[in-house]
């Protein structure tokens, strides 16, 4: 992952007016000087300054191009580093990447850059993965998730419960090395105080998973319903109106699955699903198979039913959230169940009371409140190994066993939280985590 | 089109590390600085400098970024200018977008940025269309006309072409000022002289149009044989060889035809067709139709046949070149035909002098040689109506024609040679000529 050397990468998509391509290591400046023909050497120029030239291969000139440097530490990999904004052609990209190449840089492997930027020191593991998180986010709250843990304020509360728990942790290595002589340092009092306070915020970042997977990755909404009760005309009427307000602007035709709708900032993923019925029809079995299977996997069921309010029968958990609608709302005056919410998905009637349901079924006052919240399932994994030693310590206190074990689960508590941020890391979690990247960052 | 104001667009593709936002206008560097959070506001900074800052929705970070400072005129559009350098998220660069639209930019049509460099008497109007050209170049060769004719090489040809023509429509002018006197200022063997040389050049110009249309599209090739003949295999032979010298470099994807292959810096696109024979069935029928279609299309035919040199009857006209070829050689000791080349597509053996013979067909020496190829075909069409009228010119001449009907002929070319650089043109056409670009160009 950390061999040295200079690495090049596209860091732009083809199909623009521009493309960029960016250069990092000892030497990237003189590098590209072989190559490029301006005013005057590259080796010459201060930091942070742009330039007008052809890059050239021998006498032959490939593009005129912009060439923006950066001096080391002051760049994104905290390298000597070199961005050359070229026309976005894929034959100049490809031309240039290779005569780098041959000049002696090598082709960047995925999530390199970050990855020295990480190794120099100047963003820790988490706000590296936030990097790739800001990247893919596609709506305002994943977009407001990734940013705050990349502007390191995740990090922050890491590093204080590290902290904290490395004081409680030097506190019983010194009882213990003062051992035989039965002198007990940590108050005990104190200690329990400290742990149920730490395991209150390990507690809280854990359980806010649950908010930062689903805007990370979209809430998923089951609509389920007898057959004919109208969940495509919903979905249609859903999707519809969405579809006008993201295609304002050109040049984002979007790419992200096609029953996806964003409201207020939080992308909802819709999944299509069969009419539930009792049936002898082998393909229509299979779909409800589905259905069911997809009704698990959903965090919120729209169930839909006729005005005359016979709902379906389905197994949820209690994770999962239910939204009850009564459909053709036109065609009855009687709206006594109220429980649920009556709409006309064809006449567009009750619509915007759904859309507010569903954005009430997202908490997202610790998001707006700038705390972080927890998107990334490694993360998450290690806050639930954390609190377990955490429990485990405190049943330790609670029942005197000795201050060896007592020490031993706050220093798993400690290696997990450390895993985060990457304090304590090994190269093979270092690979699978930048390789998930994208070429160029 | 050349409307006022600060416009904005996405200068990159979605979907890499990095995406560019480019502002152009007077008034662009102080609209930034009202979301830009850095170090120093951007008003104070020198052109060619590069900032790095936080980009705020009020006292939302919307992204960190890099922005990059062009002053008037030392810029692309000749305007003042800023690029600035996001993380390549698609909501990040719409959010972007959005509030600058909101602060009193607007978004750029297709082309603008190149329209305004025009306007700016930047570049001249082949020059702005080499620069889509070359964005759109996919090989070598193409991408060597787009960058030759981008850099003004071919637009000098055409200056120094048209400063001729207006010295010998002055001479003219005179002559017809002074009419009645019956004075004979121009010199009718010079005139003669001149034409012919100007003609010349224009023919030249004119027929490179053969050449330069073939590598800028690729040069289209029909394999064309009896059923059975190896149509299909010597085509995966031409194009697997290929594919493993496109996919050396990561992140360049190929999204153009399928079915072509680049021979030295050239393209050949090859159209698949049906086998030809008579038959009775319809299907295969109309197969052979588009084959017939694909056929009467193609620059170069492939036409095959087993080694007993059977060959298929095909017309074909004077521009197109037939490479006749004997598969199967492998079965056969009796390679006697001579005006065929003998190959064998399953057991890659003659392959190599195939590839040869279509690369010969394209007669690239002009182009290499520094020489303007003419690419673009409203350019070819304007040299075909500059020839068509100084023949009449010539022909007037030399049959005596009176000087005003000789001087009307000269100023028709002058128009159509102006309207190639843009001297000449209609908002018109300059219309569908920018709006042929991709957006941020």
């Amino acid at each position: 992952m950390f061999s040295p050397g200079v690495i090049v990468a596209p860091a732009t998509a083809v199909g623009g007016a521009l493309a960029v391509i960016r250069i990092s290591g000892d030497g990237s400046i003189a590098l590209c000087d072989r190559f490029f023909k301006g005013r005057k050497p590259l080796t010459d120029c201060s930091s942070h300054t742009i330039h007008y030239g052809n890059f050239m291969d021998g006498e032959r000139i490939v593009d005129d191009v912009i060439v923006a440097l950066f001096h080391a530490p002051h760049s994104y990999t905290g390298e000597q580093s070199v961005e050359i904004s070229v026309h976005g052609s894929r034959y100049i990209v490809t031309t240039i990447l290779e005569l780098l190449c041959k000049g002696g840089a090598r082709m960047a492997e995925p999530g390199e850059f970050s990855a020295r930027a990480f190794a120099a020191g100047r963003i820790d593991l988490s706000q590296a993965e936030a990097v790739a998180d800001i990247i893919a986010a596609d709506s305002q709250a994943a977009h407001l998730i990734a940013a705050t843990q990349m502007r390191g304020n995740y990090s922050d509360t890491l590093n204080s419960l590290r902290d904290k728990l490395i004081e409680l942790s030097s506190l019983l290595e010194l009882e213990l090395d003062f051992g035989e002589e039965d002198v007990e340092f940590a108050d005990r009092t104190r200690l329990d105080n400290l742990l149920q306070q730490t395991m209150g915020v390990v507690a809280k970042l854990k359980d806010s998973f649950r908010t930062g997977n689903a805007i990370r990755n979209g809430v998923s909404v089951a609509i389920v319903g007898a057959p004919n009760v109208g969940k495509s005309t919903l979905l249609n009427r859903l999707i519809g109106d969405d579809r006008a307000m993201v295609s304002d602007i050109a040049g984002t035709t979007r790419d992200t699955i096609e029953e996806s709708i964003t409201i207020d900032g939080i992308r909802f993923r819709f999944i299509d699903t069969a009419g539930l019925r009792s049936t002898d029809d082998t393909l229509e079995q299979m779909g409800i198979v589905r259905t069911l299977k997809a009704v698990g996997q959903a965090q919120i069921i729209i169930s839909m039913a006729e005005p005359n309010g016979s709902f379906e029968n389905i197994n949820t958990t209690d994770s999962q959230t239910v939204i009850r609608v009564i459909n053709k709302c036109d065609t009855t005056d009687n709206q006594n169940i109220t429980d649920a919410l009556y709409i006309s998905a064809r006449n567009n009637s009750g619509i915007e009371n759904l859309l507010t349901a569903l954005r009430n079924c997202v908490d997202t006052t610790a998001l707006y409140r700038g705390e972080p919240v927890v998107s990334n399932l490694r993360h998450y994994e290690s806050l639930c190994h954390a609190y377990e030693a955490l429990t485990a310590a405190q049943s330790a206190l609670h029942n005197s066993i000795s201050s060896d074990l007592l020490a031993e689960d706050i220093r798993t508590a400690i290696h997990h939280i450390g895993c985060i941020t990457g304090r304590i890391t090994s190269d093979t979690i270092l690979h699978s985590i930048f390789s998930s990247f994208c070429i160029g960052k």
